[in-house]
């Protein structure tokens, strides 16, 4: 392979601040960057409230606001496979050649390595405040997500009335019929 | 579609007073009802201790005894399928065309308003006793949950053996193997 | 099991004439019927052409205007599990109890007589005409199939401009995309 | 939504000048266009010898080369759900919203319909030629298949062996062990 | 790893003098050997009549009467994963470690050999009698295809009346119920 | 059946001596053993570390190492199914026919004893120690395990860096990416 190829995969429930400044950073290193939606197939629950469709579009703008060339990246849904041995080997399927894993989660860095791949751990930015699960926190308790996410993001999920959808989907059930 | 149809979605573990109460009165605003058996997949767990047969068989017999006519309602049950963005096109797969929608499950309620369906959020009746958790959590303490479920409820749990079931079931495994 | 229930299970893509003529000799042997519809996560081909929901409601009707009463049978949706061993206990799991089998299809009799069931074949009626392949058949060359199934199936068809679905989807691919 | 969006899907065994043509024909319609690549789970076979990552690879280049700006399309793996009433729902889950759907397959085109879509027909390009089957059997068959698809897609097909995998896999078995 | 381990993956439907004959000439290159019994989830069909359990008895039985020694080798049923560019690593987490392939199907060569093993093509042992489908096809029309399996396969066969359960199978439907 | 065939089911992660010990006194009473090894699809998590072929190997080894003649035994990798009214079948059709079956966990035994086999309930060994869980904690705090298992379990998990991949893959995740 001429040209070095780097994988980014996680969720983005949402995406924010803290994934564009890995993606931008990786481009230091790499000329192409392949970007994973991992657990593809949820939506409409608490820890997964956004379709693939949604955080693909989210993250394209997002990337467009960032002046990264569309030529230069991959944007590929990766649905879940429940079988840890085989999921290198889907990953390869749904994506170009790559040699190089970024990866904070320590499951797909073993994944990988055992697969010898080079994982490279991406730095932690505002570690605080940059994370999906922490955003999500604060759309449900009205606490101020915004400043977050890219302008694209926060956008998108206006427009789909994002964070209604995830106040409902978390509120109790009246009564378990 | 001259008629209006309505659909309730439940687990029925097991059907209770309150479903048949819901179900009555739903025929005051609707010609045919749909009883979606939810999570039919599922049987002997804590959670889902009957089958799909076993609710299926549970449900005609206690509409029978309410004198429902049988060429009314549908008794289908819908399998989980872990999307919950076809979630909604799977059960219209399943099912006659409906017009209405009657839920207490916050999930339901929004994944079949984003497809624009009309939902009704059915009223709570005595909420205390009236829920399968209850009534499961009572059968495991010997406490008395005869009755809140219809006859015919009764008679087939005694008949299959189901308190005993959910028991051992639910019982502490002796050593992890 | 006090009373006598048997299960007919067919794809029914439609009902026609010859599974209600087999569905009332049925009753005078049993109680009650359950009517297993096979492939039921199958539609829109050439072979299934129709929802589970739309058979669903096709037999209903039929059953109604043939004046056979609602509390009598059970109208069953069942998914292909594709994996012949378990299919007896898939279909255990999804009706209420039963002890004998009617089918003309040699490997469900063999799958059901491997776990002792008691196996009925049901008698040829109109072989020539009452046969779904020979129904759709004739719906795709402009033949008269009409006269062949019962009139509430007839209308369904009609309402959700069934024969057009049919010819669109057997229609050939402008090219292969 | 104030863009236009576009789908076309399509198993892109290989991509081939014809879809080159109709997603630049599109261009002059649409503001973006997805890019489904449909049986995305499929590879290693006769009719589907390519991964989706290979396919994912071959149109990015190929795009690239015609100067179709990055940040105007989305290319999309989509996996085959064999379940033809949710199969639509299931595109939605992945792709951004769209308004127009791009295909020659009846099936495809009915689907959509149903579900209230407006649907157009690409026109036929070069149909003798231009078609992922004709370009497989002239690699079976040594015939010139390299004309009919763009530089970059030959570049990857050479790259990864592609004409050899297709003729081993397409060989007879020695034997049915 | 010290020891020499191989493996060897066939469908067995049924096991045959061939299987047995490549089995023993293995011996003579690796100290272990994985014998993989492919499709282990298919039963009940003309091509695949017999259950992965009654393979699995049928292959113990006939290892023993050929001496072969209980810790030599390791009899794993693999289930089809339906997606070609996992299913080596879906064998590999089935299966101890192994160095070597063998097999006479291209698509298996081809798998491997993409991910780098060492396959080698096991030799044709009179191939005329010796193939499961002409076994299946003399027992279907009673032919002589006793002398062609091991003396226990013919046992297991004949217990579990697996002559008659290929023909009634096989039969043609009565009637497209 | 002329000889008296029983089954063992566990998820082994690992095997370990209390396994042992219940296989070898089973022997007392039958003639041979199948050992299913559960959740086999299940590796590199908290609770299954290791994959079927993992711990298919160390099995082997420990059995052999026993002098437990290797044509008495089965092992056989058991997927999950998630649908536990189809259990007992699919378990039937991976194994040889059994007539005893031993289990501590109260949900199987539940399962076969629906299915009318005869259940038996392996003694208590150790318990305190002799606990996949237990193992596996240990593992993880560096406190002494190796005593409680085979030596050749003890080889394979050194060879694989077994403790090594259980504390990775439950370390927690620098960030939720």
């Amino acid at each position: 392979m001429g040209i070095k190829r780097g994988i980014l995969i996680g969720r983005m429930q949402p995406p924010h601040n803290g994934h564009l400044e890995i993606i931008k950073q990786s481009f230091e290193d790499i000329d192409e960057l392949i970007i994973g939606i991992g657990s593809s197939q949820m939506s409409h629950s608490q820890s997964n409230p956004f379709t693939a469709g949604e955080r693909v579009l989210m993250l394209k703008k997002a990337l467009s606001e960032q002046k990264i060339p569309g030529d230069s990246y991959y944007l590929i849904p990766i649905p879940d496979i429940m079988k840890n041995s085989v999921w290198v080997s889907h990953v390869e399927n749904l994506c170009p050649k790559f040699n190089v894993v970024y990866s904070g989660n320590p499951l797909i860095q073993r994944l990988f390595k055992e697969k010898n791949y080079n994982v490279e751990i991406p730095p932690l930015i505002d570690r605080k405040n940059l994370s999906g699960r922490d955003i999500r926190f604060k759309m449900l308790n009205n606490e101020n997500w915004e400043e977050f996410v890219p302008k694209s993001v926060l956008k998108t999920i206006n427009k789909i009335d994002g964070v209604n959808r995830l106040k409902e989907i978390s509120s109790k059930e009246i009564n378990e019929i």
